[in-house]
């Protein structure tokens, strides 16, 4: 497969420029049985998914992303862990997050099937 | 298996109480190809993760869970991701962390195959 430093930063900038510019398209990269947990709250599906983060309590939002580690896991899947800065509508402190991705290839390509998501509060 | 946040749960309890009371045994729950990736260091197999978790510059230290979530991942791997806060001797504040494990199934028993572990600095 192409390195996979190379295709978890891709997907992360994918993921992110998705998420603050087109959220409604983000379902698209979840396999139909993938899992979120969102601040402890879990969805499964890709439309339930879909739905769970177009429903999140604001609008407009920018994401930044501070530290980016990646490492191959079984099965030709790949862990990619980031952390970062959130920053939503009408908030002037971006709130920390940290964010983990499991993609597995399908297709040549690859598919999300874990995301969970936690801010860190401090 | 058994529930899989059980096993998380379980999992974590354990890994941590081992780091901060008898690190040098931690290199036990590794996978002989475990990978590590500390800070963004990247440390792979199971005697060289514990070579690198030996020589971390603090020897006492109290990790503190905030969160954790659990998730299956393919293969009947577990995805665990905790976030908490790290207290290192002569340190009167906490760090914040984040890591995330990857556990698989290995004689009816689980070993750690991904490690990822980052300071969320504020």
């Amino acid at each position: 497969m192409a390195n996979p430093k190379d295709v978890g930063k891709a997907f992360v900038d994918h993921y992110y420029n998705t998420f603050d510019t087109n959220r409604s398209a983000l379902g698209g990269l979840y396999t139909a049985e993938a899992m979120l947990t969102f601040e402890g709250t879990e969805t499964q599906g890709q439309q339930a998914i879909q739905q769970k983060l177009s429903s999140l309590p604001f609008q407009q939002c920018k994401h930044h992303v501070a530290s980016l580690d990646v490492q191959l896991s079984n099965a030709n899947g790949i862990i990619v862990f980031a952390t970062g800065q959130l920053l939503t509508e009408g908030e002037s402190n971006p709130l920390k997050f940290s964010q983990v991705f499991h993609l597995v290839s399908s297709n040549n390509s690859f598919a999300l099937t874990n995301d969970l998501f936690r801010l860190n509060y401090g």
